[in-house]
């Protein structure tokens, strides 16, 4: 390979899909690449979580179900492993018995991966994960944008009186000064608070909320608007935790909520991304002991697809 | 406890909600509260099922899956736990080798739970049991209107000559004179049919029928407006029968049908129903022998929250 | 019987329906009737498949599921079962071994059922069987339009050499002169390609193309309009993929893709096929191994159903 | 086929296993042949169990299961479906609403089964279905000893005042003196009961009782020969309760209990009955919605293999 | 209830064992008696385990398999509800995000529920609640034998540096002094460790071994024999992870080995303990969402019975 | 790394085991190292199969089934992965489609893999491929012992006319001159054949038949030395058929069997192989669809690993 040819996946005629290897989108390997405009990682932590645990298995299920991914994307016009060079950086080893600790290494990681200008789409693991990813890139970039797909604001304070779970990373993040509170958003929100005080105190955070219920009333083409106009302006970047899906669309997962969005809505939502500046993203929350035949695994594969398609047509 | 102090659920911030108590929504048993204005009651009873058997673990599937339930509401503004006493009354032992046992205990132990003024939302269970409950009701109320969601009519006659089965709660409880039948409507019907007579016989009893397609090509929005008018001027009674929703949504049930509606219309459905006069409420037809990661069980909580919002919404 | 008596399911009021027989809607075997207006018949082959094997467990699976279908369709107010006679022709016992032997023998048996003038449903399988059930029918009806349900395009060109596998049936079909260009199309297409080369070369064969995303930003109505204005003309042949469905409404197939279609799209869109000429149709890839509670079984079923009952309101 | 021609299943190597025919072990259907010299009948009801119902879809799943069996036993050198035809008659259809009314035509059914002769094999259902049959044998042949495979004793009284359940057969078998209680015998009990007083009952009536225990400790041969110490001197009627084996074995059962048989020491008990005078046997309280990959149904399949080799090697 | 009335489950011919109370084998809760014997308290902690979590959810689904077991014990004569009184505590609620503080509130909530002599037996939960136990009982009791059923030996030193996890309670114990060596055993041991060292460190400990194998080639009489003999002259806790069991008796767990011991093995050999000085128990390591059907569950519950036999027989 | 440094897995303690590498045992690839004395390759391939398709899955659920093994083995003494370079050589990519291209294919990836000397074991995939396996293998060293357990003897004919499937490998290896046939045997056979002629006609070939039964009668130590005995004199061949192991072990395989072997007499039955020369390997029939919770998985895992840990023994 020379230095500038992009390396993609194997021929799937030639090697059954499900053949090795086994990289998110059978991408080839940071080793095998002399370096990535954009890197895949996983991070297998779920030690934040207050219901179901089990998102440590999470890369190596959206890996599986990335197998049938093939190159080109025609909702896009993109072949997002074709202009650019994508490779799976594997996945971070982080502690299970200190949260704090794990933190750290997920920043130095993160920030390691970042730093010869490679984009990184990280697979988690919990939403906590989130935090450390922010804390790394707001070093370089100053506050970022967050467009956040969840079913839960994610904004709370404290659980048993610990500051950082999957509940608490934007909270921090803001209190941090990591995010750009004018152009950020929540999208998919649903289900029950604890107090109608998590509501004013994610306001006073600055966040704005399109819930699902927007999907059901005004469609998908009037949210991608209104989340354009709100990005608009500076770097995005991209969280996605899984359980903004209907749990019909995605049983695999820790704190599911009944009446959640679409795949087809989410996949068309994040294709409303092209021409803004993109510049990370995370996928999280797949717990695969949950999940049925793979479509909570297959649904993440395709949110990190259609993110690395935005990628690359904005390239 | 005072006698006007509410209780709700345990903190879940110090009582992770995987902990006990395994009551509906974590919350306090009758026994532990004064009294209740909300009774939410099981009644473990599948005798009456033409297909698959499974629905008398309903109780406390639906149960497991209101463990993530949290006290405030954001889409109607209300914090169903904290404006009136909400309760779990257990379960009703009835008796699964006699149907017409059962029915006589259920019309007994829904009539003793409810002289208190307590409001009576239900898990079943096979659909059966609306029979004896409006039996129940109608006996202090006059005729009462029904809101029936459901794939199935639930009017037909017999089954092996049976008159009480679960597809026949709704023709012997309007032959008995218990349904206001100017007021009362079948939601979500879909499916094939053993004869046009079917329809007819439904038509002669006098309910309005919304089809499941009618969510297609109207939307939620047109149907709320038809619903109300529909249920207006009196005493309304709410049928849940969990395969109103697509087996995309709840394969935990006994006779599925394709083409349901989502989780997310049906949630948006009820919530149209503050301002009416809700007087009782079941879930039927869980079957979680057949279900998922919880995804019919966690459903069924939510249609359970959001009847309990609409009942705090109305206070 | 007499010749002309119609034999439908025996009364689910007195056999219930998780008893025998185990045909197709409980329908009667073919040996049981003097002759059948339709024929369905299962082809038990899956050798063609590139992903995930199974399918040749569809025809019993798709069976079981159908057990729920009542005999009068009110959505399009017929009795599929009462003003043609169905039977169940059983299963075509194909070589696993030898594709192309598998080939010859469908089409052979295919043309067997069809020379009393039967019209065939076939539950497969995969898609390979399209190609030796077009060969059969244009043998007899000249070029014959196809209306393909399907994630995938299923016009490429060789996999690992081989010209005949699930995902070419309509590539060769085309270049045989099966297909009636001008009037064909895909519905329900999705999910990235190998490469844009592939929609190139599917134009080139002249398949209209409309996409799961067409269903979110325009609309079942819509839809059902520009299908049938493609479609009129001549023979229709109806060949439903069942990963046309989102994984949510249909994970028990073996190359599922997210962003689909669901039940009650289809169902609809099928729906819209009265009128129209249908000569034949098939419902393949149904892999039971990974279905959850029979969802994608009970699916499968109701297309069969709304086919048979386009067929009864053209009679 | 000539009166005296005997068929067996289709041949495997031209008609793949999971092809047709959906009859146990493919068996040619009784009408299909002049006549059975064993009769495989389905008795699809479970109106009579105490806890987890389902075992109404025990027949077809047990047929399913029993797809991969061959025709020539090894172990005991005898082709069971050569040297006896053998044939599946469907299943007998029944009233799940009525258990009085189920037992009545349960009794009638298998009467008229076995007026020609014919050795009935049924495949239920839950254990209610044991006495009926009984009634129907003891009336030709007069008391009948009964090797009783079980979990659990099944000679309660009653169970919310029934008499007749899945609990209480061989309790009112005995009362009616339909059981020859000299030479009858529980093999694989094991649990909690109700109290000593169960023990002491069922040892009033007569019943040996040979634990699951003892296997531990004993090994099969040895209760093999206590087993046929036992039983003869007269007609035997074998009743298999799917839930003597342990869950491991048969997880797709209504009343687990753990520490119970393995399928290699139920089978090698099984074939300890060639020589004695074995005139009917019953395989019950399969529940497939809680089996997985067809374990449980598989080896009732087998169960049912021997049994029929049994009767082979005794012609 | 006087005070010296022992109060048992409901009766199941009444109250169907499907219906409430959500308790220990249909128990009484603490509040609903005087006092205790036996205290059944679950722990939903499983921040300690390195591979699959999930025995969070433990105690709710041993006490839900724990539904069938009934009042009197046939294999050791001995009704373990009558004899003295048993009752569920629910739920320790800990921390799950922070070990140390777990391990104290275990301690302190163990210590609590022994302060009036009662004897407690735990449902966890992963390994490392075994260490806070034996912390408050050693603290009463002087160090006491552990009779350690498990596939690991769980005396490994850290893991990730962290001293308190599922793999390091016994080694902990151990250097604590709160365990009599001289009279402690790991019984079902099997499968990989990290190196020849752990079996050394585990033998400086002074643990004694008996390995699963050796239930293959001795048998369980020989085995209850070393046990006795190796635990007699002492108080005497057993503490029982549920991998001792094969994966196909205890899927539900998160390191499964293959080559365990069967459920009835396990269940014969704790029978052995009956006149040994048993002082405490816990039952750990079930995670729910790996089980199938309730095997494991119902494996684990059964466990639990026999604990509270061996006690009821030593009273 | 210098030539003669070994590689083994990278510490748990510090990289858990559910992070990367996702190679058998957490091994280094091939590219990783100089040489492997062992070579680990997987063969997804089950174009061959009869009935139940999937394990072209196979190795990567045994990849994901080997996470827990760790380098020591006590029941061995042995350190496999320290005294023998061991690595992971991914795949061989075949061809689905063409059953004699794929035997081509593997035969010659198989040679190249062995042209260093490496021993190979080989993860299936069906058990088509031991037939190029043994061709590759016999072609240096001449005919090879087969030591073979499975269910099903493997030595039928044809099937549907086709010579080469997962039913015939050894009748071909046999007609082929590949096998030592005087120390050839199967073990672990079990369940009905298709006639007698299947058993007179192996026995014809010279194979020793060692059946399940064998393991309930007489145990696994005198089963050991009747295997050793026979095999002495050479080298020897090891396949191992996944379905040997009873269902409750082993469900996930595509023809499974009542009455089986435990994991534990299979892995004890392996660990008897010190001190043969075991020449090469194979595990087959791993059909991940149809297991659950891994358990099929891990075991498969665990006959890998004592087959390595045979070969380190015999260093």
């Amino acid at each position: 390979m020379t230095d500038n040819e992009i390396l993609g996946p194997p021929d799937a005629s030639r090697h059954p899909r499900y053949t090795e290897p086994a990289t998110f989108a059978r991408l080839p390997r940071i080793d095998q690449v002399a370096s990535a405009d954009v890197s895949v990682v996983g991070i297998p932590f779920d030690s934040g979580v207050s219901y179901r645990p089990g998102a440590r298995f999470g890369p190596s299920h959206v890996r599986a179900g990335s197998k049938l991914l093939r190159p080109y994307n025609p909702a896009l016009n993109v072949a997002p492993f074709s202009t650019q060079q994508v490779a799976d950086c594997g996945d971070i080893a982080v502690n299970p018995f200190d949260i704090e600790d794990a933190i750290t290494t997920i920043d130095s990681s993160i920030t390691d991966l970042r730093k010869d200008g490679s984009t990184v789409l990280t697979i988690g693991g919990d939403h906590t994960i989130a935090l450390p990813i922010l804390r790394s890139m707001a070093r370089d970039l100053g506050p970022i944008a967050v467009l956040h797909f969840d079913a839960h604001l994610d904004t709370w304070d404290t659980y048993f009186g610990a500051p950082f779970t999957h509940g608490t990373p934007f909270r921090r993040a803001s209190e941090e000064g990591l995010i750009d509170m004018e152009r950020s958003l929540h999208m998919g929100i649903r289900g029950p608070l604890y107090s109608k005080q998590d509501l004013e105190d994610d306001g006073v955070l600055g966040f704005q909320v399109i819930r699902s219920d927007d999907y059901e009333f005004d469609g998908v083409k009037s949210i991608v608007e209104r989340m354009r106009k709100r990005l608009d302006g500076g770097p995005v970047y991209v969280s996605v935790d899984i359980d903004v899906l209907d749990p019909a669309h995605a049983p695999g997962t820790g704190t599911p909520e009944a009446g959640g969005i679409t795949s087809r809505e989410l996949l068309n939502t994040l294709r409303g991304l092209v021409g803004l500046n993109v510049v990370g993203a995370d996928i999280v929350e797949v717990a695969p002991a949950y999940d049925h035949a793979e479509i909570t695994g297959i649904a993440a594969a395709h949110v990190g697809y259609e993110l690395l398609s935005v990628l690359a047509a904005n390239r």
